[in-house]
Formats: C-alpha cells, structure tokens, sequence
C-alpha cells in the first residue's frame, strides 16, 4: 500500500542554551522516546556536536529495532538564523556556535533524512497554536510565544501565520532596550533577555545580592531558590517580573495579540514572575490591548521544547501532505 | 450596461488632530477635489461635525455637476477605534472625540452612501502599499507605514496583509513608553508619541528652550523654524529623531520589515529628524534587522493623507469588485 514500511516519525532536536534533547514523535506530536546532553554552549560546536549526533543515531536505531521509520529530522533552535538555509548566525545563548551551518552539518551527517530547521520562538508559536493553547480556542488568530529559557525570544503568529519577517529575525524581542541601565543579555546593557530571561535572572541576583548569588551561578540553582520562596530569590524573580511586564505591554501595544504564552521558565515560575509583570502590563498597555489579551504558562508545559522541535517537519507542506496515519 | 451613470467615485475623509481634509477620488487614488477644514479637536464632535458634513455635501454636489457619481464614503481617522463598528474610542488627538459613532453618525447624514471606515496608519500602510514605496517593489511583503502627524501610529503589512489585531489597536505604538522620562504623549510620560510627534515636537521644544516656545505654540511654527534650519530648533528636530530612531529599533527587532515609510512630518522634515534617527537605530537594531530593512519618507508625499482616506473603500472586497472602469 505504501513503499515506507510501519509507522513512520520524526527526530526532533531542541537546541537550547543549557541543554539538547532529542525525540522521536509522531504526526500527532506524541513523544515516543527523548534524550538529553548539555549544550555546553561555549565550547566550540565541533566539541558538542559528536554528542548530538550520537543521541539522533540511538534515537533512528530503537525506532528501527521497534519497527518504525524515521521520515524526516527536525530541528528548533535560538536565533538570529537563515532559516530555510539552516545557518546560525550569531545566537547569543549558543557562543561556539556562530555561523554555523547546522542543516549541513545534519545532512551531512544523516543523508537519507530530510531535515527542516525553524526558530525556537516560531516553533514554540506553532507548537502552542496546534497542539497547545490554540486546541480548544478555533478563532484564535494573533498568539505569541515567549521562550523565556535561557534567552527570551518571541514566535509570532498574526492574522493566523507564522511572522518570519523580512530576513527571519522577527520576534527578537529579548534584543528590545527596556532600559537604560541593567543586565546585559543579547549583547545589550539594560535589554529585556538581560532582565527577563533564565541567563538574565542570575546576572540580576548578582546584581542584587552579591553575598549569594555570582554571574556564573548556574540558572537551575536560582530557580530552585525562588521555587523555594526563598525572600531574596523572590525579590529577583519580582524585579525580572516588572522587566518581563514592560515587554509584554509593549508587544500587546504593538501587535495586539489574543494570547500571549510563556514556555520554560513561565511554566515553572508562573506567577512568582508573573505577579509582578501582571501589575506592570495593567498600568503600561493600552487598555483595549489589555483587555483582549490573556498571558498564560505554555499548556504543553514543560513539553512545549519537545513538541515545538517537531514543527519544522510538521508544519512543513511536502511532509505535512504525507502525514497522518 | 450598468445602472450606475458615469465614472464612479469615492469620498474620503481624512480626520487629522489639526485638520479634516476631504477629497474626492478615483479608483487609481488620484484627486479629483480636495477641501480641508481645521478638526478643532478639542472641541465637541458636534461643534465640528457639520462643518465636515458640509463639506462632503460640497463635494457630492461638484461630483453631480460634473457628472460623476460618487459610490462611497471612506474614512481614515486615528485610533484606538473600533473599525468595524465605526466607534472611536479615546483617540488622543482627537479629545472631543471621544467615543463617537463616526459610522453611525455619517450614515444619518448619508443614508445612501455605504460608509467604510479604517485607522490612519493601517490606511497609510495600504495606500502606500498599493499606489507608493510598494507600486515598484513587487515583493514587498513586510512594510511598516508611521504616520507621524500631530501624533504616531503604525500601520503594518506584515506577510503581505494587514494586521489590525485582537480588537483593532495593532500598531499604536505611540504608546510605547521609551524612557522613563520625559514629554507626555498618548496620555503617557516618555512615550515615542511624546518625543516624536507634532505634538511632542513643540512639547520637546517647550522643554529645551522655554524662552521660545510654549507648550501651546502651533506646531506648524516649530515646523517653520525647524526647516529655516533655526540652530534651536535643530537640536530639538535631532532629540525628537533620537527617539524615533528608538522606536523604530524596536519595531524592527519585533518585525523585521523591509520598509518604514514615514507619513507627514517625515516627508516635510525629511532628514533633519532621520539623521539622528539613524545613528541610533544603526547602534539598537539587530544588524540583521537593519540590513533588511530600508527607511524611507512617503513615496506619495503630503498627498498621503488624501490617497489613505480612499483607501478604506478601495480595499474593502465588495466595493473592490465593482471597481475599474
């Protein structure tokens, strides 16, 4: 009936700055299996890549010893990158990856698989709109997804589609100048990523309380302290909170969305950071925007990173035809 | 041949905070009369109103008289405004006109005349989508249109379509606070509106040289002072431009157009606002961003305004069928 033997899936790759996991999923995003290195973002790629590609090879060979074939690798990674090239251009959380060419690299790697490469925010945006958030809203039409991992960056869908704009880099909201002073994330002093962002919460708690936390704290430590309630953490998440509250309104000025989703840190966080943005975002946005638009934790939870680096495959036409059962 | 006698024509109305200028005009945007009275914004509605009424009157009757039939009445006006509907909310430069059924009221007035109505910037972004910078640009999909009157809005083609959002207010981003200080504009202390504006001009003026300028001068003579290259009023036309270069950083992080047109003060100011504008946004913007993305004045002019109040009725489908000749 068909020339590809059983049930067929894809590889998906979910490049942050802390951590890569890979996953095997299904057309309906189901994840079939999933594993994990650090990134080691600093080093050099070619230090970290062997690792990557020895974790895709186990993934092909279990769905080959339980009978199902791979059709296509998938990939969700930070930007700024040429997205349908598959080139990282300069991404602030990946250092020893810039200009990169990882669709290249993969092909090279994995000859027989298509590859499809998006932006984590955009993937993130796609992922929330068909298997997430966007599930049980059907007239839902402008969403945002704000990664907020390590980075912040920002997936827009508007009247419907994906925003990649003019030279793939829409949506790099976490390079946006919040103030003139504080953190620097993106490479820029006082920039929402320095304020609001896994990288920019402890740079903020080295700022704040020197005694406990420094700027090679690992971002897991400080999270662990806010979850903890504890009082100085608390303080931090609030400060990073009243950041991610100026950015927020400013989207919900710009774009006017309906929803507004926060992946990762949002999830885990929720409204220890989220308390603080709500007061900033009611006093700073439009009220017509404000009233139309809710912010919530990313309904995939802590799944959205595997789910969103099927997208590229997913929501690619030639493969999507292929789809289903 | 058809039950419609003569070449059709549209009216448009294009309700400025300083002036309400009506014209008549073809399917292809050119003029065929114009008028304009002043809006008095801070006036009652219905102080004003009639002296518009009487106007489009005029109008219709110069149509008749040469033979014309006009098909439609199109309107462009700031927002926030609910478009569908009609209703303006709380436009800041228009504060007696706040929560007006401009539809409602203009249809009593002209039963037989089906009324369209569309936000400034988004009618902006059209017109010079379709008759200015993008008549010669066949792949223009991603253009930012900034009206830069009395106060700022954005207009946004973005994937080739307008964006109006969740409830019509896409792109007011004159409501975007960029420093935590500074002139009062869109009701907000630091706002793009209140540095880089008509109205913030002579705020912005007022502030750096009290001796010369009051916070109630006409814009108009700040504008004079500013081309006759006054060295005053210079400095102040290069703060205003600081801050616009600002916001249009942060619009290109967020959209990652091809094009910004600017409207009005763009065209009449031209470089003396861009220069300074431009300094900042090469040292904010992404250099991805800003490699893609050309700044330009209207390619229509100060006939922007004219061609932007048709075009509510030139884009709408079921007028746009019946269109041509």
């Amino acid at each position: 009936m068909t020339d590809i033997p059983g049930p067929r899936s894809i590889i998906g790759l979910d490049v942050g700055g802390t951590k890569t996991a890979c996953v095997e999923g299904t057309w309906n995003a189901q994840i079939l299996q999933r594993h994990e290195v650090p990134t080691r973002a600093k080093l050099a790629f070619e230090l970290t890549f062997p690792s990557i590609v020895d974790l895709v090879r186990e993934e092909l060979a279990e769905a080959t010893r339980c009978g199902r074939t791979v059709v296509a690798l998938s990939v969700a990674v930070g930007g700024p990158l040429r997205i349908r090239e598959g080139v990282l251009i300069d991404p602030p959380h990946l250092p020893g990856w810039h200009q990169v060419n990882l669709k290249a690299r993969l092909a090279r790697e994995f000859p027989t698989l298509p590859i499809y490469i998006e932006h984590d925010g955009n993937a993130g945006a796609l992922a929330e709109l068909r298997f997430g958030a966007g599930r049980n809203r059907p007239g839902l039409r402008h969403l945002i997804f704000l990664t907020f991992g390590t980075g912040i960056g920002a997936g827009l869908i508007l009247n419907g589609r994906l925003l990649r704009g003019a030279s793939d880099t829409a949506g790099e909201v976490g390079h946006w100048r919040l103030a003139a002073d504080g953190p620097i994330g993106f490479g820029k002093r006082g920039s929402w990523e320095g304020f609001a962002s896994g990288a920019g919460l402890v740079q903020l708690a080295s700022h704040m309380f020197p005694d406990r936390w420094r700027p090679d704290t690992a971002i897991r430590d400080l999270v662990d302290a806010i979850l903890a309630d504890d009082a100085d953490a608390l303080q931090v998440a609030a400060q990073s909170g009243r950041a991610m509250g100026a950015g927020i309104a400013l989207l919900m000025d710009a774009f006017n969305p309906q929803l507004i989703v926060l992946g990762s840190l949002g999830v885990i966080l929720g409204e220890r950071v989220l308390r603080s943005a709500r007061e900033v975002i009611a006093a700073e946005a439009l009220p017509s925007a404000l009233a139309a638009c809710e912010i919530v934790p990313s309904a995939l939870g802590l799944q959205i990173g595997d789910v969103a680096s099927l997208m590229a495959a997913l929501t690619h036409s030639s493969l999507a035809r292929k789809g289903g059962r």
